[in-house]
């Protein structure tokens, strides 16, 4: 028997109906509310708490909720079983945002500034807008619509061939009388063929507008571009809701597994995209049909659910990817809301934990085509390192966790109003700087990779990040140690933990050990790396200095080091606009080796070399 | 206010929902309910009789009606608005049946006893299917499962350019691990590029089927060909039920363009070849999903309905189809019912009124490719002739209407069992002959021509086609004078009637003159063609020196004809069976000149001279 009762939200006002025995996680998931819960349902990460006000339910018990905590009947919603009617309230600090209102950093725009696509590549957008003026048949002009119509694109368009769907097909003959033969085409260069996908009455062409998405594991930005102008108008940036599911991508690929599990992921992620779309396109004042094209760059599991093919295979030896060049879609078929002709494209992704993203990140930062030797890194909920020149490209890929992006921390935040990004600690006074002046709101990134080293510097913490002096700043709280950075009582609470230092620790670890391992099985030494470039949501806040201090970037001279920001959008635009782009993308994959580190002889000695501050390397020389 | 009444049709036991004010034969459509309405549903026709038992309608005043009908409560179904619940009667005569149970005559098996395509051209079936073993991945061969299955495929085709859709990349990982990499691959082939169509587990190749499709005006024709053997299996005939909506292409483009005409059109025709397929497939013991291709070979109205296109611009000045060369389509877009993932393609078809079904029997007749002058003629509702060798094409097309099709001729039937296909007059005396000896039922075509050799020769008609005997088998019924072919009362009366020797003669010189002007347009002489190919339902049994006689056919001895069959619907099976057919099809319409009739300054006189038995050239000659 099926009983169904209803979880009610209060925060939201918001009543879920769901069958007895759901858990609460699963059930606000249902409901289209998405609260962090990094281990995707497990009951391990501890993240997912909720506070019962009244209802039949039965909870776990759980080492993750405090004595405190459960004074206040906070009850992990992973762990807890509907039983009956219910009502809950959400806490504000497990909700993931639907938008980042104000992001300071803007590793998007940076990105953009120092790179301009038409400039370094020949314009050509993925698709393109043709006002025509058809001759009107005559009885010595009798050809038919359709191929009237292509006689006059080849005008314009040298290929010999030319595709049109049954939808277009059925609508041609009235557009084109209703119009006196005046219309707009709209078409997409696939291999030799241009399809016609898209045929309006009279001259839209001025506006064609596309959207570059980058879809990471953590965040998600997109940005609309003029098709015609080749350059973009205006981004936005907001969390990867299937966080919900999980904070990495092993958790979203392990909860894919799971009855209905692709379908939810999938959904979540287009809505996503379609929520980031159509504020774009009001922003921007553009009409959702002027929008002809998406192009997404992202990793290869956030590709796999995107696209809704199962991911399962990534993550089970050999490790295999549906795909590494994908065709083009009709945006409607992936469920993304442009104009219902649209086209979706995806950027090609070389290896199944290489993807699109690095793609992008190989061609913006041009070590391709470089004679120097060059090191790209791109610090993300993934840690992907390419290292080549125009002669060889090698890469590898290593789980570094979201703690840089602000997320599986306990004060983590990205990069937006508020945000800890600068702290001088000195004895038991700390300095900081928040982005925008703003109250202080938790840690971005940049944050704790300056924190760790002023904690470093001050004695508070030792090489393997214990806390080991008697600092009054240190407290503890459901018996972590933990280390406060604000000063007063009115003042949120803002703490690193001992949980957190190791987490930052491991991530740091996981990426410089990388780095490492990729080096010594090309034979090269740190020093024959005459740039890095460094790709993710830091931006230009990142201290190389501490960063290097901490030993998560290797020690080089600083002026080596170049920030590029986030260039798996920017990849994604340049695929939307120009085709020269898009080809090179093809050719790059086929240029690039992998190294899998999990099967690397050299990786698990340079990673517990690299689980100290700064490393073993460092003291070796030092 | 919308009041609802119920059309309660008492011959099928079905009672369907109608709008007040609906005339009875839009709902019959409505109800599936499909008769004889040569005229669209104007009441000229006369032909769309039902028997009203009661109910509440108003039905217009009509000469077309006898007082015997009216005293039987007889009324036209056109011209009849329902105003409140109705019941019905259908007259059997009226119903188009669904199925043309036994042909004799067998003009579609005929055509390819004497034509044999894997002999004339190259095999390489539309769809393939390709059973593919492909080596599992492991870490030293980690490609893609996509690029895998192309790797794979690519030993067999040749091209370099593959495709596939996202429902195919969906399945396609888990289809390869369940399967343990053994699948079937479809696939066909569109200019360049290799499109996948279809994945399946295990081995299904040896099971690859397609339909040819005859669409004509009148009569549906399909075969089930084995893609694999390139050999039809069988051959299934129906009418085509679009005639409820007119008899002719120029009835059925006005209907189309009333309000959801071209649904209705275009639902009626996917829906009777949906009922051929599932017959042929049932017949043959062949599942639905093992059929992957279907191909299309009809005239371009017939086209545009089947693919839900608007006609409209067919008919009117300068005459302009949507398209000559039709891009492949899924047929399941198009309301066909095969394997969800199969394909429909179109024979390209020259001109508005030279479309498919001509190319298809200019490549058949192998006309292009001979050195002396052939006369190619289709006889069908619409009567399409070519003249030309392998230097030139020219076509023309003149509409001759459904009687040698036996529609709209008051005893017309096509060549059933019980067709009278043979007749001789001794004076008073008439000896016939029917189809399987069966008991007389109606006349067919080739019945009808030598019925009125017969009627001229005895001197029961002139010249002019009009009775001028005192021969007692004359009799008047509603007015109109009719001659008695049937012996005695126990038999079905079967007539020739005035109005349909006129509607015959219409018909023949409409055809006669065709070939007439398109020989003066290009300065030859009827002398001048070595060959005469005839196509059409007519097969093997029509009476040439009779069709002389009448003036059907050109005054040529009998040893230059040859009958064809239905070469359109040999034409659509050499299109599923061979790439070769396929581009010559493209090629052939590039060659194909068009002589507009409606337009030439010399075929009125032309017709009107061919109004006579059997015309003025003749008696000029003679």
């Amino acid at each position: 028997m099926k009983e169904h009762f209803i979880l009610d939200v209060k925060t939201f006002n918001k009543k879920i109906p769901v069958r007895k025995g759901t858990d609460i996680l699963s059930g606000l998931i249902k409901g289209n509310i998405f609260i962090t819960s990094s281990c995707g349902g497990k009951g391990i990460c501890g993240r997912c708490k909720v506070k019962i006000l009244k209802g039949d339910f039965y909870s776990e018990p759980t080492g993750k909720i405090s004595d405190e905590e459960k004074k206040n009947n906070i009850y992990l919603a992973c762990r807890t079983t509907i039983l009956g009617n219910i009502e809950i309230e959400i806490l504000p600090e497990t909700i993931i945002p639907k938008k980042i209102e104000e992001v300071f950093e803007k590793g998007e725009e940076f990105a953009r500034e120092i790179y301009n696509i038409k400039e370094l590549f020949s314009f050509s957008p993925l698709v393109k807008k043709l006002f025509l003026r058809l001759p009107p048949p005559n009885f010595k002009d009798t050809l038919s619509d359709c191929e009237r119509l292509i006689r006059s694109l080849k005008k314009f368009e040298k290929s010999e061939k030319f595709y049109i769907d049954i939808a277009n097909l059925r609508k041609l003959p009235n557009i084109l009388r209703n119009s006196f033969w005046e219309i707009t085409v709209s078409y997409v260069r696939d291999g030799e063929i241009n399809e016609i996908i898209n045929i309006e009455p009279g001259d839209t062409s001025k506006k064609n507008y596309g959207i570059a998405v980058d879809v990471g594991t953590t965040t998600i930005s997109a940005s609309i571009v003029d098709l015609n102008k080749g350059i973009p108008l205006k981004t936005e940036i907001t969390f990867n809701r299937q966080a919900s599911f999980g904070d990495d991508i092993i958790s979203r690929i392990v909860f894919a597994e799971k009855k209905d599990g692709i379908e939810k992921l999938h959904h979540t992620v287009t809505e996503t995209i379609n929520e980031l779309i159509l504020n774009l396109s009001k922003t921007c004042n553009i009409s959702i049909d002027e929008i002809t094209a998406i192009v997404i760059s992202g990793n290869m599991t956030m590709v796999h659910l995107l696209l809704k093919i199962n991911p399962s295979f990534l993550r089970k030896e050999p490790y295999i990817p549906v795909a590494n060049i994908f065709p083009l879609f009709k945006s409607s078929e992936i469920g993304i809301r442009i104009n219902p002709n649209g086209i979706l494209a995806v950027v090609p992704g070389g290896y199944p934990y290489v993807g699109g993203d690095i793609t992008s990140g190989i061609i913006v930062s041009g070590i391709y085509k470089e004679k120097d030797l060059s090191l790209f890194v791109d610090i993300g909920t993934n840690g992907e390192i390419v290292v080549g020149n125009k002669d060889f490209l090698v890469c590898c890929s290593a789980s570094a966790g979201p703690c840089f992006e602000g997320s599986g921390v306990k004060n983590g935040v990205r990069a937006i109003k508020g945000a800890i990004q600068k702290v001088k600690i000195d004895n038991e006074k700390v300095y900081y700087e928040t982005i925008g002046n703003g109250e202080p709101v938790g840690i971005c990134g940049s944050g704790y990779i300056e924190l760790l080293s002023e904690l470093f510097k001050n004695g508070i913490i030792n090489r393997s990040g214990i806390f080991i002096s008697e600092n009054k700043r240190i407290i503890e709280e459901d018996g972590m140690k933990e280390f406060v950075i604000t000063e007063n009582e009115n003042q949120e609470k803002i703490v690193i933990t001992q949980a957190d230092i190791e987490n930052l620790i491991r991530a740091k670890g996981a990426i410089f050990s990388a780095i490492s391992t990729i080096l010594k099985t090309i034979g090269m030494k740190p020093e024959d790396i005459k740039k890095v470039y460094i790709a993710g949501g830091f931006g230009s806040h990142l201290n190389i200095e501490k960063a290097i201090e901490i030993g998560l970037l290797p020690d080089l001279p600083v002026e080596r080091f170049k920030f590029l920001g986030n260039t798996s959008l920017t990849g994604a635009e340049g695929y939307l606009l120009s085709e020269e782009f898009r080809k090179l993308s093809e050719e790059i994959i086929k240029k690039l080796t992998y190294i899998d580190l999990s099967r690397s002889p050299i990786y698990m000695e340079e990673y517990l070399k690299s689980l100290f501050i700064p490393h073993t390397d460092y003291l070796e020389r030092s």
